[in-house]
């Protein structure tokens, strides 16, 4: 792909001018550090378990599903499918770079990627099985206790452990080295003067407010619709879910920036399908300001440098069913 | 992977002792040679394609949904789940080796790998799309028209073109290296006892009168039932809806036995879900043969040999669709 093979060549240019480059170090967005993998067998298990379609009750819908690896973690659809074709309440969040985010969920009610993963498992509108069931069929199955034994101690499978892998698995999939981040570190030539336009014009008019830090967002909760109201059939009420205050009510956790060109349809109800419409709508909602066409394309320029170099995944190769091992039930 | 372990340890062997060794050159299944790739590219782009969740109606299923190659080619259903949830007629056969088939599908209506690939994106049942909308979505992706264009040295994307690259893929998704294999190849110490002698009573009693051959299946129609009749609520008539020869009713292509440890559930109507009830059945009303406990686990140890080397995945980044792409319809 064309934006990859540019990332490359800036990487070459950016290490071989380094000593002629000076890193942004005052931006309000900081570059991402690239996955350090400490207990790899740990995060191999968790690979298996995200794209587990067993951990559902019609063993047809795992973690990849709704967070496809292959388009930036989401399924770019308003909002999921889940079991028997049932339509999801809320859009599927990318999951890359969801370890930087302050919590997890549109709503935060899970404060990490651990207590998220247990929640499609359960979920009958999602993945529609039981943490029981999901033991019960690990369990059932010589290579997963083996695996589990290996990274873990013990032959006793729980979920604790199913998400503790989930999350460590997840914990991997950030995306350096996008070209805005090169620029951030120093390389001059990795944005064109639309982009640097666009990323100026992003600060200035207070887009920076909210998206900003590592992940461009995750870091708050903010309300949907600040200047005007946001208009939605969509029933989520943000935050107040969880805190009970009703000062919360339409507060989400600011989605990230962060490979914003591959994880369309936007905004919480995945109603809006181009970055052109999302940036008038933000402007306008959120901030009072009308974007000229030339402004929303600046901007819509510099977010299409967020995209970064996507996680290299080998598909796993999960182990199979063992007689004893209980059947999905996709139809009944 | 404990097996993957094995093999890899088996490989050196074979090699170290190759002096030692004599390949088994009058068995009536041959080893399968490793993939040839000629056209990189070409493969590069079917594998997208492959795993394309743009090409259904839904925007959800690909091909690699119910020949999933983290789980053998297949879904591990008895019959798959197409759009909006409805059930298939009948069990998704395995991806792995089918360019060894003499035909494509249970009843062999498609003649080849590209014929095929057509078929399930404008199945209504299965992808529900169609080859014009298909092609409409991937010529308003700019990414994909620069790798046809490269592959293909035509802007314009046709099925023809789509499907070609599909089957160039699933052409490079062969298992080599299978236990059985380095037997084959002359590694006496790939196999056990039990292994061996699940082989020969494989030959003795008859099965591989029509498992034979490099893919040990694949090769023939025969009918499902010769000795007693085989019951199933399932439809497919087989073979003669192909022909329209009533003589060829419940006549099915026979199945590829490689990889057959992940491929469960058995059979055209996937009623079956173990292999020692598989080969319980087949051994009555293909062969009139009832085999005894030890026969029946000698084949099934024998069996579990053909699981070979799975093809090394990395998964596809599908380029992001453009502000004028048609979005996809789950729902309505």
């Amino acid at each position: 792909m064309k934006a990859f093979k540019a990332t490359f060549l800036a990487v070459a240019l950016s290490v071989g001018f380094a000593g002629a480059t000076t890193a942004q170090q005052n931006e309000p967005i900081k570059p991402i550090p690239p996955a350090e993998v400490t207990d790899k067998a740990k995060v191999e298990l968790g690979k298996k378990l995200f794209f587990e379609p067993r951990l559902s009750k019609s063993g047809f819908i795992s973690c990849n599903s709704c967070h496809n690896l292959s388009r930036g973690g989401s399924d770019n659809l308003p909002t999921s499918i889940g079991d028997n074709w049932q339509q999801g309440p809320i859009n599927s969040p990318t999951v890359l770079n969801s370890s930087l985010n302050l919590a997890q969920f549109w709503d935060g009610r899970a404060a990490n990627l651990q207590e998220q993963a247990g929640g499609p498992i359960a979920n009958p509108m999602e993945m529609a099985f039981t943490h029981e069931l999901a033991i019960g069929l690990l369990t059932s199955i010589p290579a997963y206790v083996e695996e589990f034994e290996t990274v873990y101690g013990t032959k006793e499978i729980t979920i604790d452990e199913v998400t503790d892998a989930i999350a460590a698995f997840e914990e991997t999939l950030v995306t350096p080295d996008s070209r805005f981040d090169l620029w951030l570190n120093g390389d001059q030539n990795a944005l064109t003067k639309q982009e640097i336009a666009g990323y100026q014009l992003f600060k200035a008019s207070g887009c920076v407010a909210c998206h900003n830090g590592v992940n461009v967002g995750g870091a708050s909760y903010q309300k949907m619709g600040v200047v005007e109201p946001y208009t939605t059939e969509n029933k989520a009420e943000g935050r107040a879910a969880v805190t009970g205050v009703d000062a919360d009510r339409f507060n989400f956790k600011v989605p990230t920036l962060r490979n914003v060109e591959m994880t369309y349809p936007y905004f919480h109800d995945g109603a809006v399908d181009t970055l052109t419409e999302a940036v008038d709508i933000m402007g306008r909602l959120q901030l009072g300001r009308h974007f000229t066409k030339e402004e929303n394309a600046q901007i819509v320029a510099f977010l299409k440098t967020l995209t970064g170099k996507q996680p290299e995944i080998v598909l796993p190769i999960l182990p199979p069913s063992a007689d004893e091992t209980v059947r999905p039930t996709p139809f009944n």
